[in-house]
């Protein structure tokens, strides 16, 4: 529950835990343009250690991740290579073309994963050719906001393909820490195949606010350069740093709890009649499913749930999906499940 | 024959004729900053006409009337959706990225014809949304560099979809004097299904530079003024627009020609040992083959023929193409066609 | 003292107070960009209500309000007018080029403050020139980062003349309040003659992180969009809002302690030999002088102190700058004096 | 006369002589994407050899020139450094705003020429410093267009302080040839004091149009890419520059003649009552006068002489200005101050 409310819309909704309220009120903070921020200086130093990456980078939000990213990779003009549903493309408002000035070339795919050999064509070989951009940079998501996961195997192929060509690999590790739970292994040995590689510290992981960026150095370096042309070097930021830290330390080793409760919630709903369940999609924590002879529509399912203090988002594209986290219990997931088959009734 | 060579590379190549050069030689200009030049409004003038449009620009180059369009149909960051393959894509060094600024939306295709119900789920719904990216542009070419031209009745369609969304239309018309005599029609019946198209005086056509592009005489104005931030409004243009006039008002009318020429090259290839020649291709002046086993590689074969005072272009993606144009003949196609089978034995 | 050090480098060091810390610790919250936070709403509602206008957003950084409301003001390519050191030209690294793409058109001006005449000058008076940009802003700080302060009279004037030419105003009221307080009127006041402005929590105002910007709803629906594109809209923010409350609320109401300390600071100076203090640029919490025949340069000062736990700035342009702020007692400017005398000796 | 009418308005006005038209329909030209053209290549050769630079690029028009030379050396957000009423800022609707992404960084000057001090001043001095954009090019005009000449020992100074801080000069030559001339040296000897320089072949120099850009052939081969993403880069343009020859190997040399005009006419106005010329400011081939206790006002006077078949523009910030050219004789200059003292009675 949050604010009352069963709240299945996203881990966005997540509020900061009672722990982290505490470490935020008696956190050292400092001025962070100055660097004399103990906090937010550890949370950098412990993500960046987490991830087995030189340095890393605190930035208000995980779009700002991503922008950063290719802010920082590419030139002007110049293309990147990623999925064609990804979250760059699809849910940040065209800032790619505003900020990076990147030219997107996005690849078809079958639930996320880019096929290698589509990869290899995209990218340009000539980079002396007066006509094309040159390939810049390729980017995919771990996992992607449709809750699928790319396997170890697929990290590694698509580093030796970047390899191959001298290009760098960024992940949108927003749910890294989900991927790295449904594979069973380190966040580290996902981002050694990566070049540079965010996080989230709001979804799942419930700090109130924040990403982190890792990489090189020199990358890094950049980047924090880059931060500030964007307007997010904040100031006393270890405020927020206070509870990114138990987000990574903490949080993040409870997310098989998140998605256990989404595999109940998927073997729960496949029990509501009317509705179609993409169980074979259930790898972390979304459950997406389609009215299919269900009595009510989507707008209307939105407001009956409403009424009954759960909060849900309508169809995307004709798909529903259920998220779960930190604030979703079994006994909610069963509340919520009664009242789709009261409803169906 | 173009300066004592057989030039087989594309139809840019052609230099002007010499009917056009004495038009230059005599033409009246004026500053066409101060909207002097009586040459250069009276080509703007037709070339509205012919297309049935309000207002005509002249611009120096293909690639500046494409930019231009989209630099003046796009605020920045919101998306264009256009086929995979096309010239802005492949062959404009990024720029849609840097001067209009715009999110390009490709969508995968066959033959370069999108589908529309791949268009239609690349549209943005909701303009509302703060996440998205607003859709501001469909674009495509016709005929396209692959030298397929899109039926009237597929420019319909596009243009009824657009309108259900209240979204404007470009066509990169480079070649759009090719495709109407494909189609036989006039580039008035096409021009009607866009809201905004270019046309490239330059290739097919002949002129030593230029392309125009026609629309609304609002949309002209707005571009009028964005040609000046690219640098392309040029002060005595009308020695260009003279020969401008006579490739919209002569050289279109000639190329049936090339396009005869190009399906008597096709049929000549076919004859030729370890070529597969792609003959359902060949729809205007454009001929597509592959070296299959052929006993030199492209790289040689470019070489080979250089020595013979032919120019080709090596392959692209495996893939040959010979273009047919006002500097090529029968009898010339014939010592080509004889090169390679001299070759091939 | 911060952190057990004296700190006269800004106002941007001050951390946040205890009852700050407590109403973060307990804050109501939600995810923001579900419209869903009680607490930013809260602080949104009353910076509005605070400022006299219809709307107001929160973000993360001055940076990006400058930036926001100049992305939010501005076509690319058009022209604003500003005074030539203002924090936009001089400390945003470059980015009104690259976020709004506008181009700067800086007036030479004495103390901040631009001459009208000059104003009127550079405003671009033909908007149809197809040479010329378009003038699409005024901007100016009040109190700029010299520490100086317009008066009422002065920004009438330049709302009055920016009414002339139909353009709006943009204040960066980063320390807005320190004006007030020193012209000892409301807020309210000078924000009449701006069309947006902005106000700094973290300076003086003591918050951890985050400004607002200020404006007519239509302007702030837009610049809410467009913090969306710099990565700033930010989930469960109200932590940080909660401390914004108390900023706009309390802390606002006791600068006049931090002019009095300076003013002290600025009397206690003249005393010390070796220094030229600038004591009528003393307005609000700041002191200007140089060191004239001191015995020590700047850099060897700033080490002097930091051996003592005070921590200054080196000179900028031959000028030091000494900041008060809610951590800085009579006592630690005394202590702060007497280690320049003794130096002096 | 041009076109019947005599032309005071500018030397942009002019068009081709007879030689350069006979030149045009006769050129050798060829694709020039291709680097087919002999006719190109040859003015690119001659340009750079004039000019004593590796290289140099043929552009359509001054502005291309100029944004491209911006484009090339400066980095999106980067300072540029330049006088105040620069053709950059007053004349190119914005344009380095969009297509390099620059900060301009204007100058407060006395006729165009930037103190050195304030040029010092403006040049950024920590590249490291988070806060700061770079410096990344210092730029001005010679002749400027207010008709004014920097010095060679001026040209000198500036690249001087350049080098004390690494720093690229460009220099705006549109009008270079009028500055040597009237300083009686080669245009080698200024360019010297250069790293890039353009010059205008179309203004004083007669040719239809087209600009070039000289520099190292490293810089030249980044902005020959450039210009492709510009839509710069035209096919067979050997037809303009077979005008372009004759301009920089006849043209710059009759320039004297436009001069000695210019003075006959600043001479002749000071005989017409009414008008407060300006004969200091006389260098080159413009003469500067305003309407003191004429009978007409500006725009009145634009239409008389219109009526007689005299050209002139309308005061610019209350200053009038006649250019003289190829097609302006001493008769024509006596046949419109006649007008004017007719007027004047």
């Amino acid at each position: 529950m949050i604010n009352g409310k069963i709240d299945f819309r996203s881990d966005t909704v997540t509020v900061p835990t009672e722990e982290m309220r505490k470490a935020m009120a008696s956190a050292v903070v400092g001025d962070d343009v100055y660097g004399d921020d103990a906090t937010i200086n550890e949370l950098e130093r412990l993500a960046a250690e987490i991830f087995g990456k030189e340095s890393a980078l605190f930035v208000p939000t995980g779009t700002m991740a991503n922008q950063l990213a290719l802010f920082t990779h590419v030139q002007r003009g110049e293309e990147v290579i990623l999925p064609d549903n990804c979250h760059i493309i699809a849910h940040e408002v065209g800032a790619s073309a505003i900020i990076a000035g990147a030219q997107l070339r996005s690849v078809p795919n079958v639930k996320g994963e880019m096929s290698l050999d589509l990869v290899e064509h995209y990218i340009r070989k000539d980079p002396d050719d007066i006509h094309q951009p040159r390939t810049a940079l390729i980017s995919y998501e771990n996992a992607d906001s449709d809750g699928q996961v790319r396997s170890l195997e697929y990290m590694k192929q698509v580093k030796a393909l970047a390899e191959k060509y001298q290009l760098p690999v960024y992940v949108d590790g927003a749910r890294i820490f989900n991927a790295a739970t449904y594979l069973n292994v380190d966040v580290k040995d996902m981002a050694q195949y990566t070049d540079t590689i965010s996080v989230c510290l709001s979804k799942g992981l419930c700090a109130p606010a924040g990403s982190l960026l890792m990489g090189s150095k020199e990358f890094i370096t950049k980047a924090r350069r880059k931060r500030k042309i964007l307007g997010g070097g904040m100031r006393q930021v270890g405020i927020l740093a206070a509870a990114g830290i138990l987000a990574l330390k903490e949080m993040s080793r409870r997310l098989q709890e998140d998605h256990d409760n989404a595999k109940y919630l998927c073997t729960s709903l496949k029990e509501v009649e009317g509705l179609e369940v993409y169980e074979e999609r259930q790898q972390i924590n979304m459950v997406f499913f389609r009215l299919k002879d269900f009595p009510m529509d989507s707008a209307t399912l939105v407001k009956y749930m409403a009424e009954h203090d759960v909060r849900i988002n309508g169809e995307d594209n004709g798909m529903m999906r259920f998220v779960t986290h930190n604030y979703v219990s079994k006994e909610e997931i069963d509340k919520v499940v009664q009242l789709l088959k009261d409803d169906a009734r």
